[in-house]
């Protein structure tokens, strides 16, 4: 049994203690921030993977895969690009034992590698949109401290890259990314915000950016992925130029959508309880894991059915695991809570002889489920038990707020804040250091939770301008 | 419209040409030997990684990802294995602006990274077998000429690597992989043969190599994949140990099984002809692509009936394409054809009136589907023609070997040719002299096309020790 820290005292060292004793990562690789995906860690992203994937495949996007390496020269093309990414790269500069002519990076983000093929795939306005996206690793060496799926020096990566006709199609491809995004967080259970970062917050090269932020205990937020509209600020310097109907040529307005393994920290983050991890269902590795409960005369008949349970739930499409291990319930119980199972369905000699099997979800429900109607009974008790699990965690998600009316109440802030700002670069850097943290950005649509007048600004008191703006402290 | 060079005149310049026209990759990237998934390659590859998946999870195995990059000291621990990788591999010098302490390896292949933490996650004989895969991309540096998917520099790969209690009982893994191959095999449609590489070509580390060799024309083979025996060579110099039930500590022995993206290379080698890619069902990026024939005076029914199919075929899980674009129907065709759909359905007003389609496949057996029973006239024909193409890739198969009874039958070969062999390796390098290519090895079950003794050995005369072998020129 391992004893975790306290989430509400410290979540910093409540989350490493979690992820590692549940056995989502193993830390132990010999490189800082390149850590090992356990089979069970690997196994829930795969179901981030797929649900990544179905979303931004029904919005037309395709899969492409670009290679990992990218040549210093082209690597430099956009400035402010490579101002943003030339300190925190991995540089290649032998191979085999040879220097290589030109290093080699590897890619931090794939804008470099993939818009010199852009200009060859794009000749004409039939060519257009181009959407595409790739599930890759990404590279970037990090000097802070890492943290598992959090800040990593290997990065599980998902980046849609697109071309749009202009710069209104372009702010259209945007909105269809963040509403495939609220899609894909539904399925995760995870409330957020889409702000509009600050001018001095954008992705390096970008025209703006909108990240996607959950508030995840006190003042901290996690930026759970982003999406850029970047204009004409690549197909510029790399020539992405198509052919008008009317035989004009024209510089092609682009966009990307990034997220990451970061999606399951935040799951991890804000689900997690006392007792572990708690996981959607749609992420679970298992769904369901089913305990037989081999009491003294009781025969084979709690494996048998146990058995049983196993085989119809995975004819059923379920990912259904049976725990028939040696070690007492308990222990089993424990661990099973502490990985984040949804439900867990125990099967001991009263329930081999009713032909029943008491289900527990992760958040505690319990109650028989009849064999007779096993495949709809455990259909329904986790689509309950994901319902809970939603709301509990939308309700966090409305208690994480607290306004701020002036620089002093941001000072010591246990709380997200919301302000009034007046849009000023000077006041956005007096709220950063107020708070010790970020001005998050301006939500693309105002929450529910922001009635009224957004007020004078925090920092200068103008109203002259002013607009909802979020301050926290990004992990 | 591309015109093709003849398969059998020149198999490399016609596979180069077939693999770019069919638009499966874009050699058009910055560095070579790194070339781009494309959205159609990539979906075939996609369909190749699920069948992997599905076979050798059937198996038991787990997937897991380990880091990218190898620590320089890891990477040395065995001594054959870095003298036969240290030459081809890309090294990792600089992180940011800095010099790193100890340089880092792009892995070649994963043992080195693996197996360091394996020796903390086997502890004891509960903890074996321990069957997990990866696929991944693993980086060469390659300096023989690169051809796409079957040598390039940055490469699509499946390694699995199992820790087993003894010598007995990883051979038994080799045995279960080599299984599993066969049944992946079946879905690729293509004959193959398993062939004990000679001492000198094995794997580096390994006590003996499996390799996986299918015959693409002339004296060329292509090998699809291998299975390796690793004893205790390297759970030695890692030091993966566990303990027995009666308390001793005992070396893991070791198996690897690797595949990698040359099985697509393959399916287009050995499956393709004057027209273009041949895909297997199982493969195709679309089984189905169904094009409207609009005629002048048609009306919208052929269009309208085209996009019930789709929706039907799609409903039923079917990979269906709608080429609704505005392109004579004969380009269609051809495109289709070189791009190696399975099936085409063609609607046009006379189909549209009768409520058939006209499906033709890409063997060119051809004939009417009626939509009241579309779904399983589809499947039909779908299995229909990968039998066909199953029964003419094994006919292709067994022509393509020869026997040589003498190192001068082998001078000049257009086939692959079986051997008698003493075993003995100067006998060895004096075939793969003869032959300007490779001794491949002898079969691990006698094909039933050897049949009788494998007579004298074709070098030395010999009988003693005489076994049945293959020699050819591996592409």
């Amino acid at each position: 049994m391992v004893d975790l820290p306290q989430k509400s005292a410290d979540l910093i060292e409540w989350y490493l203690a979690v992820v590692e004793a549940a056995n989502l990562t193993d830390k132990r690789y010999g490189i800082k921030g390149m850590n090992i995906w356990t089979p069970y860690g690997f196994a829930a992203r795969r179901n981030l993977d797929r649900i990544m994937v179905r979303e931004i495949e029904a919005t037309g996007s395709r899969a492409v895969e670009f290679p990992l390496l990218i040549p210093a020269n082209e690597f430099a093309k956009e400035k402010e690009h490579i101002k943003g990414f030339d300190a925190q790269v991995f540089w290649v500069t032998k191979g085999g034992l040879t220097d290589l002519d030109i290093p080699l990076v590897l890619r931090p983000t794939s804008e470099t590698a993939m818009y010199p093929v852009f200009a060859t795939w794009v000749r004409s306005h039939r060519d257009l949109p181009l959407n595409v996206y790739q599930i890759v690793n990404v590279f970037r060496y990090e000097t802070k401290t890492t943290r598992p799926f959090i800040r990593v020096r290997e990065i599980h990566f998902f980046e849609e890259h697109t071309c749009q006709a202009d710069e209104a199609a372009a702010t259209d491809r945007v909105r269809s990314n963040l509403e495939a995004f609220r899609r894909m967080a539904e399925a995760f259970a995870l409330p957020y915000l889409a702000l509009r970062r600050p001018e001095w917050d954008k992705f390096p090269g970008a025209y703006y950016t909108v990240a996607l932020d959950t508030p995840v205990g006190g003042a901290h937020t996690l930026q759970l992925g982003s999406v850029h509209h970047y204009r004409d600020n690549f197909s510029g310097p790399y020539g992405i130029r198509y052919e008008t109907a009317d035989g004009s040529s024209r510089l092609v307005h682009q966009t990307t959508f990034g997220l990451s393994e970061r999606l399951l920290g935040a799951i991890v983050a804000v689900h997690g309880d006392a007792k572990g991890v708690v996981f959607p269902t749609a992420i679970a590795p298992y769904e369901v894991v089913i305990v037989p409960i081999p009491g003294t005369g009781t025969g084979e008949a709690p494996r048998s059915v146990a058995a049983e349970i196993l085989t119809r739930l995975r004819a059923a499409g379920r990912r259904a695991h049976l725990d028939d291990g040696d070690e007492r319930p308990g222990a089993k119980y424990y661990r099973w809570e502490l990985q984040g199972a949804p439900l867990r369905l125990e099967v001991g000699r009263r329930e081999a002889e009713s032909r029943t099997a008491m289900a527990v979800d992760r958040l505690g429900q319990k109650g028989p489920v009849s064999l007779a109607a096993l495949e709809s009974e455990v259909a329904e008790r986790l689509a309950r038990f994901d319902r809970t699990l939603a709301e509990r965690a939308l309700a966090s998600f409305r208690d994480a707020f607290a306004p701020a009316r002036t620089l002093a109440d941001l000072r010591g802030s246990t709380s997200v804040r919301t302000i009034a700002w007046c849009g000023r670069e000077a006041c956005g850097h007096e709220v950063e250091s107020a708070i010790d943290g970020a001005l998050l950005g301006t939500p693309e649509e105002i929450p529910p939770f922001l009635t009224g007048e957004p007020g004078p600004c925090v920092a200068c008191g103008s109203t002259e301008g002013s607009r909802w703006a979020f301050a926290g402290q990004p992990l």
